[in-house]
């Protein structure tokens, strides 16, 4: 039966009911979860903590009539996790900072914390608090808290000349999700892999692990924002520049209207949302990097150069700038300007 | 100079800039800061991680016609470190998620970041990182990262029949400089005690530790959403009842308008956002509680009773139910019902 009056205490006792009852066995890292002040949690020693906090805001990342909330409840955590895959860490507890309209308080709550139920036990991320409002849009900020062995962290900022440019899956598949979505106006139940992929992503955490214990990235970051503006991320932060053979990027599969390798190329180098990883490994250990890891393929697609130009190597041999045209919130996506 | 084009990497340059830098050299505890995918962090062994997110919404929270930049920034930090002080913990470093409209990537956002850079270094809370985006509303969420010995965290849950119900400070102050505020629709510096504590709450981290060292509190929380609604919070935790003394609560001195006794005395009971501690001790160390602790007075205001009602002893001598009627967001306050 759905509650009809909700006031915050109410909302706190079904969020906690829902998240932390059904948990169940899995060993907690948590003294103490939702409920108190704050949450109380007990760090292995001999790990480094991960940090990271990820917005997903109606309007700006999804939309109410469009998303179902237990993709907005799946998404909003696998999100933020997919920053910890970025660092090849181990997620263990995160902050979840609701604000919802009263009237959503029922069974879109409901379908919501399912979703983000499924996410935290799925990538083993236990509930330890949060913070709950009112709001007339739909507000989300997820904090996680993850661990890595000290020193042990993968850093954007590793890349050095001759090293060679790698990512995990297809790129842009998520955004061709996304089209197809928007034209559709339904996420009905779906077997079309890019539309499950922009709903429901899976961070690449088992990956990232993989690869740091096969000690194989010079460093290491999610693609969350198009490769093109993360791409220039890492070549900033480790001060490269960076070649991108067009030939060699793994575009998505053609489906329906979306077929032509232009758009699914242009998805490819600009499209966010995939939550794949972008890396770089030393041309020596080329042949020690498999063709696929941990459920993922994973493709060369370039080189890093010296310097602080990102070009792109098209089809027909000409060579252009790579524009930074990923999502940026501040300017809106120019995807394929 | 003012920046007059903003995309998201130049305001995540722009916020490092302006809390980092300036951190003077005081140790910090994270590897890495803002930057990377995520910080990382390294914590003391022998300590426990205290975790906690605070919303700090406009309309909900503040107002952008009303509310001074430089208190925003202060204040959003210093109501999370508010709950680290309410498990007398030590606050180590914060995340910030930020969404603002465009037009405030400037001067707003200097001012902003000033207060915040203030409030961090008056609370020695480093700040490890955080999220960007846009929004037509200004949108705050601060995650605080603190710590505190194992098992030595002070919570709601331990209150016993019998023990005294202590707070800190002046209850009600911040609710009348709000009402000030209001009144005057401007918040031109002013000498005015209530208007700062509204503006510049300042959280109880010190004398919560002091009181901790000293084994005073057998229970302890802080006083964010009001006396009657954080009491029934405590109680609940508890298992208990209370009775609270009309007389004995530490009324906010009169200023202007606000002068009647019946307005103050509503305060008290039932206003928002002072930030002060709630706490209960057994009678038998009532003589080693100190009047003042950590520049703040203390007062008994009450007594833990068994069962679960909260009852109002009031001047008269009558007494009646003390309703919980704080701040609750998804009822709006409820002040003086």
């Amino acid at each position: 039966m759905l509650e009809t009056m909700h006031d915050e205490n109410s909302l706190i006792r079904k969020i906690r009911r829902e998240l932390q009852a059904r948990s169940g066995s899995r060993s907690s890292p948590l003294r103490l979860g939702i409920g108190d002040d704050a949450a109380l949690w007990q760090p292995i020693s001999g790990r480094d903590l991960i940090l990271t906090c990820d917005w997903f805001i109606e309007t700006v990342h999804f939309r109410r009539d469009l998303h179902p909330p237990d993709s907005i409840g799946w998404k909003c955590l696998a999100r933020a996790l997919s920053d910890v895959a970025a660092m090849a860490a181990t997620p263990r507890c995160f902050l979840l900072s609701l604000a919802i309209p009263q009237s959503h308080c029922g069974k879109w709550l409901d379908n919501f914390l399912s979703g983000l139920r499924r996410a935290s036990q799925t990538f083993g991320c236990a509930p330890a608090g949060g913070d709950t409002t009112r709001s007339s849009k739909i507000l989300i900020s997820v904090t996680v808290i993850g661990e890595v062995k000290t020193r042990k962290a993968l850093l954007r900022s590793g890349a050095r000349p001759g090293d060679l440019i790698c990512v995990s899956g297809r790129l842009g598949e998520a955004q061709l999700g996304l089209e197809l979505l928007l034209r559709r106006k339904s996420a009905a139940r779906s077997s079309i892999t890019a539309i499950e992929k922009h709903l429901y992503p899976a961070p690449r955490l088992e990956l990232a692990r993989q690869l740091a214990t096969r000690k194989l990235p010079t460093s290491l970051m999610d693609l969350s924002d198009g490769l093109s503006l993360d791409l220039r991320r890492l070549c900033d932060a480790s001060s490269v520049g960076a070649v991108i053979e067009e030939e060699k990027l793994p575009l998505p599969n053609a489906v329906g209207e979306h077929s032509s390798r232009a758009i699914r190329l242009q998805a490819a180098l600009h499209g966010g949302d995939d939550y794949e990883l972008l890396f770089t490994v030393p041309k020596r250990k080329l042949r020690h990097l498999p063709s696929a890891l941990a459920g993922a393929p994973l493709t060369v697609i370039g080189e890093v150069r010296a310097g602080s130009r990102i070009v792109l190597l098209k089809s027909s041999g000409r060579r252009s700038p790579l524009e930074s045209a990923g999502w940026d919130p501040f300017r809106g996506s120019a995807k394929g300007s």
